[in-house]
């Protein structure tokens, strides 16, 4: 992923100080580009639920190295405890993203092989920058599973671009790097597609207007920015060839829980013949949910309903009030989206069947 | 309608100053209050531009009195022809609007029948006035052809509140009084029955959240504010029970034009077999379309999407950028909901389906 034409991954250990990890602040952006620096369980814990992070990959990255920081300052008594202690505050920070539990998981069940505490704080590390490489590499294989249909399209398309349209922010800013459902826009930009992205605006956190928008115009791809109210009317107007969005959790049978508004979406694309693909690395399955209606959906503060933040005319950053006073408000941050409407499923492993034969035959070890 | 427990309409004549006529400043509220007056149709154009006011009966009652103002100012000698100017000129004020038209058209056709300018003034005056009180009469009917269908659902619910949501503001700030989509509630809440109202913030001009949320309120009608994204999940869940929305222009086969975003919660509606109601008073209709498709679909400014205006926490009116510079935008303002997924059409002559024989039979004065 490119920032001012200079290479950058979402989240890294910091080359110069031990035990500390880099993220980019991505509340602040696009106004404002800052590294902020982990150093602790609390920070990590921070990061994550005020959305100084967020994007299903990311938060699973982040939660790995969350646990290296809390095993490089756990206690040697109780250190078993104190990891377990640290997993359960980072798996209860953001209830629907399934890689958070995951990559906690992951860590923990690494530490076990080993017996001394500073070889499990050494392995925490490793695992942390294992399941970060993985998730880049996913990305990157997502993006080549995906790149043929983008390719097929445009055959179609003569030399007009290819409309594809997203919810959301599942770019690289939501992953390590290279992203799910953008992976396969930058495979086609690589080679020579011609393409536009629609960007919903993604209401009420605008994760399209702050971050797709910029991140697209920071790789150099064109896109347009619309209201999450618009894309029902562009399929009417044959103004979208494909749509693609990412996933926070992904039942084995297909359900897709992704940022509320992505079921409309859906349901626009099958009214009117658009194909409607979910990109996912299978770190985003939830292995043991038959039922999308069992996926836990994030109730968050009202005040991202409220409340907007951005730059005045003289360059502050500055907070409005858009309700009165008094207002009541509720924000469910994710819907599910049922397996009868999503085309395809864009893996790592190669693009899938929303069903549980098709996702058992090509995860068999997993089950 | 009552704000701040006074009685109000949207728009009056002075009653102090003549050829003056009163509206409320939609794009202050819910912050700030502010009664605007209005002298000459360059300031009835303005107001309707740039939505000083909005919405499809209040549009039609100010094309109707700045008819009168031209008319009060056109000069004796091309007065015919400063007229028809002048309805040009308001009629391309809104593109999708078909009260507009219609209400211009109206006056037009009552000063034909009188010879003297002077007559011809007054007449418009006595025509604008009475598209205004037509335009309250017939939603007030409307809420009571609406109510049955509330109470139905309201008896299933043992005492549970009805809950309703809709989109934009079809309430009274968009009418003369009682509004369309609202006058149903307001009937029900007159009769006792338990409501609650999901409010669609509407983006991006936010007329859920800044008006029919503050509209609600004003009138003490249990309501709570949400993305336009959420509302999918909200009927997933079976935390809607009713639909029901307005229409800027509706077709004589039942298709209907209303603020972008409506055919997204029509699909949704549909797929959870939730009713899906548009209320309207028959100047909504355009009775020479068959097809929605063939609606003009207004494209407003995209700073309405990259620009947000609130208040800040000192109290101040603040504009703020929301998006990167460069952001490239389209912002439609209404879709087309096709008939099929309309369950009814509450008008001031009762429910009818949305197809043109039950239209026809309902309205065979108009074809």
């Amino acid at each position: 992923m490119k920032i001012d034409a200079r290479h950058y991954r979402t989240i890294w250990p910091d080359p110069d100080q031990p035990s500390t990890i880099c993220i980019i602040d991505q509340r602040l952006l696009p106004h404002r580009f800052v590294i902020e620096k982990l150093t602790k369980l609390e920070d990590v814990l921070r990061a994550i639920k005020d959305m100084y992070v967020r994007g299903a990959g990311l938060i699973g990255a982040t939660a790995g190295f969350g646990m290296f920081l809390a095993a490089s300052r756990a206690g040697e008594k109780n250190f078993d405890m104190e990891m377990a202690e640290a997993g359960r505050k980072l798996c209860t920070c953001r209830p629907t993203a399934e890689n958070l539990g995951w990559a906690v998981k992951r860590v923990l069940r690494a530490m076990e092989t080993e017996q001394t505490v500073s070889r499990k704080r050494e392995i925490a590390f490793v695992e942390a920058c294992a399941i970060a490489d993985e998730d880049a590499e996913f990305c990157r294989k997502i993006g080549l599973h995906g790149l043929p249909l983008i390719e097929t399209i445009g055959k179609k398309k003569n030399g007009r671009p290819v409309n594809i349209l997203t919810h959301c922010n599942a770019g690289w800013l939501a992953f390590v790097d290279f992203g799910s459902a953008t992976a396969p826009i930058y495979a086609a930009r690589d080679a020579g597609i011609p393409l536009h992205v629609w960007v919903d605006e993604t209401r009420p956190w605008n994760q399209g207007s702050r971050l797709t928008a910029w991140e697209l115009q920071q790789e150099g791809i064109n896109n347009t920015l619309i209201t999450d109210n618009a894309g029902g009317h562009l399929m009417q107007r044959g103004d979208v060839d494909l749509v693609i969005v990412g996933t926070d959790r992904t039942t084995c049978t297909g359900d897709v829980a992704n940022k509320i508004g992505t079921y409309l979406k859906a349901l626009a694309a099958w009214d009117n013949n658009v194909p409607f693909y979910v990109a996912l690395p299978s770190s985003t399955f939830d292995w043991s949910l038959e039922d999308g209606r069992d996926i836990p959906i994030e109730e968050r503060s009202g005040d991202e309903i409220t409340k907007v933040t951005g730059l005045t005319a003289k360059g502050k950053m500055e907070t409005v009030e858009i309700a009165a006073p008094g207002t009541r408000t509720v924000n469910y941050s994710f819907d599910v989206t049922p397996a009868r409407l999503v085309t395809g499923l864009i893996t790592e492993r190669g693009i899938i069947k929303a069903c549980k034969s098709a996702i058992c035959s090509a995860f068999p070890d997993r089950f």
